[in-house]
């Protein structure tokens, strides 16, 4: 049986958990991959004393990994944009297969990097570097490959999740679960990645790109994050059947591909509202096949270690064999990789749940249903309570029916010009997900 | 580019959704698969009226099409295992890759047929053999490759999850429904392949075959039916915080592997407790990757089509760079495929739903729960009711912790002796799949 190297960048909680799964299902993976699969060096600055390498060679120089003769595949996992980018195009140029957990290297440099890999010959293999351990960059790729994706919909941010699941449930605030995250380990120090949907739009850059077939375009995402969410809006949207989830969604419109990371209410039947916790799941509505959904763990060292190791055996398969990869980055050459319009968001149609706050005193609700009806927005379901005991201000809910963005803005700017209506209206897009 | 020739035998709903779905989407498709894919013949006994192959060449002998030296990749749509088994055999004699959504074949035929395929080169597919759309076999054996895994579970029949989604929905009896299916078109003339659990039975064994790396055994898995369920054991289970769903199990226990398919109560939070109407989801526990799910479409002309055009672009990408698939058909060489030691259910370890019919008299509870007591068996949940208006009778409803299933048939043997206890007692697996 040949043997096919690997070298691993980063002994931090991924290096780790690749380098000891490498060898726990050592004799599983080579019956898999039709040849042993040994790491022939490890890359990084500083032991961790929770990883044995042992016998392995290890360089406090990344870059040795990347020129190391002996290296077939180099596994990046240091993180960040800088230096990985400099490493994987390293061993690039040394003609090593790169295997990736990096998702914004892929979303803000995947262009360029997958141009370079293609002239090369070689394969840029990315399958941890969204939603953790579920295998969705290969379902998406290849096993929907007969099907023209009209959208997809996913939670592919644990932390997010996570909160929004202990605010439902225990009807705690915001800011007080990102603090027991924290503590958890599950939210970083400076949460602003996964709060604000930078790390879900890295994610939604990559799985639209392999969906639609188009060049990834971070900065075409638009971008909102949870963090002015209240008990209140998780309370009022299940008093009306639904549930908040932070979703990254990607859709085939009329007019162009939206691209769109912001809290949605969904209806709290579908399975996606029912995904809790630090989970993760994506939701991807194809022509032939319809709605498919694929849920797992979204991060942590074994799940995300889980996708590395699949690539990994993906590539040692054919390097065995003295064959090229076959499956480009994308799911097509990068010459057939065609630039798509972006919709802006004030272009995208969706329903909504607006929230405001009212005098209670008779006539307000007229006004603020005839704006909606002057702007061609029907209301689809309505809450309004009786104030709260010496209170003259009620909360007034709204769910509307789909309209374009920029009308729903100018008709809430009308509404909070009322003089009845108190500060500004929260909105929460609403998607039905229902193919 | 290329051109890569498909040859189609079979043009009932499935053979014509592949049909369809190759010209529709044929552009998007060949970029995915690097050439062009033609069906270059169809073999067909009679026309179907809902699907014109035009300039296709077509057939009546389907074999012709096994022989056609123009055609590359056979798709096997003809379904039952006998002359679809001379067809395959048929075409690898000739040279042709197979793909197939021929789950009987498979399962009952596949350890000689992917022994033959090795042989000769080539690469029998069959995505679609499972849970239709859902790309579970490239997920399973590709994607959670780098996992030893431990145990799945699916719904994959959906005829009989329409069954217990119409009876939980609606109160409906089951042969009531059944009924309905049948009239739509969702069960077949004769139910039982579905029904009974054999077609489910098909499914398992193939994916317990992948997650195991063990041969097709068909013979060896333990079947039962949803025939005998009644609303009431629907209600009682929902009573208790559960859901009834027909799965097909597998799991790699301490002494064995167990491989049988029956009703079993779920946790209502569980995704796979949530999954209703004519859907499938299998879930898949790897020791790395933790929990991970895949739902979607299990059935249908065109959802099935897209998983077959899925193996169509896997085998025309390597045939058009003049390689070799690479991914053997169960992930492992034949001569890597190991027999294992299936467990006789006898030996099965699981917790139970029991359902019986008591006097409504003293002491009836006190031997009831005696006997389970002396078998080991704790009691996790009970209910019983008044009787009704009129009634000496009530029904006595028992959730029991994990027991060897031979240690809980002897005691309800013993139960059902009881004079007070009438007629047999209703079980019901439960699993708690929470990894």
């Amino acid at each position: 049986m040949k043997t096919v190297k690997v070298g691993i960048c980063g002994l931090g909680t991924v290096g780790s958990g690749t380098f000891k799964l490498l060898q726990d299902n050592a004799a599983d993976i080579a019956g898999r991959a039709g040849c042993e699969i040994v790491v022939g060096r490890v890359g990084a600055r500083r032991d961790n004393p929770d990883c044995d390498t042992a016998d392995t060679p290890l360089s406090r120089d990344i870059f040795e990994v990347a020129r190391d003769p002996e290296v077939d595949i180099l596994v990046e996992l240091i993180g960040g944009t800088d230096t990985a980018l400099k490493l994987v195009r390293e061993a690039l140029v040394n003609g090593k297969h790169v295997v990736t957990a990096n998702k914004a290297l892929i979303a803000e440099f995947g262009n360029q990097l997958f141009a370079e890999a293609q002239q090369a010959g070689l394969s840029i293999a990315y399958e941890a570097a969204v939603a953790g351990g579920i295998p969705i960059i290969k379902a998406l790729r290849e096993g929907l490959a007969g099907n023209r994706v009209l959208w997809l919909a996913g939670i592919i941010n644990g932390t997010g999740n996570f909160i929004l699941s202990e605010m439902r449930d225990k009807g705690r605030e915001f800011s007080d679960v990102l603090a027991e995250a924290q503590a958890l380990g599950y939210a970083e120090a400076d949460p602003t990645f996964d709060v604000e949907g930078i790390d879900a739009a890295h994610k939604l850059v990559i799985l639209a790109s392999i969906a639609f077939g188009m060049p990834l375009q971070f900065d075409k995402v638009y971008t909102e994050g949870i963090t002015q969410l209240s008990t209140s809006d998780v309370e009022f949207a299940e008093e009306l059947g639904y549930r908040i989830k932070h979703l990254g969604i990607a859709r085939r419109a009329e007019d162009g591909i939206e691209l769109r990371v912001h809290p949605t209410l969904v209806p709290e039947k579908r399975l996606l509202a029912n995904v809790n916790g630090v989970k993760n799941a994506v939701l991807v509505e194809g022509d032939a096949v319809g709605p498919t959904l694929y849920y797992g763990a979204g991060a942590g060292a074994a799940p995300t270690a889980s996708a590395v190791v699949a690539d990994v055996i993906d590539l040692a398969r054919a390097i065995a064999c003295g064959q090229k990869p076959l499956v480009n980055a994308l799911g097509l050459e990068v010459e057939q990789v065609v630039e798509q319009d972006i919709l802006p968001i004030e272009a995208v149609h969706t329903a909504w749940y607006l929230r405001m706050t009212a005098e209670d005193k008779p006539g307000v609700l007229s006004e603020v249903t005839r704006i909606c009806s002057e702007a061609g927005i029907s209301i689809e379901a309505l809450i309004q309570k009786e104030p709260e005991e010496g209170e003259t201000r009620v909360p007034l809910i709204i769910l509307t029916n789909r309209t374009r963005e920029s009308n729903l803005v100018s008709a809430t700017a009308e509404i909070e010009a009322l003089p009845s209506i108190e500060g500004s209206i929260m909105r929460i897009r609403v998607e039905s997900l229902d193919g």
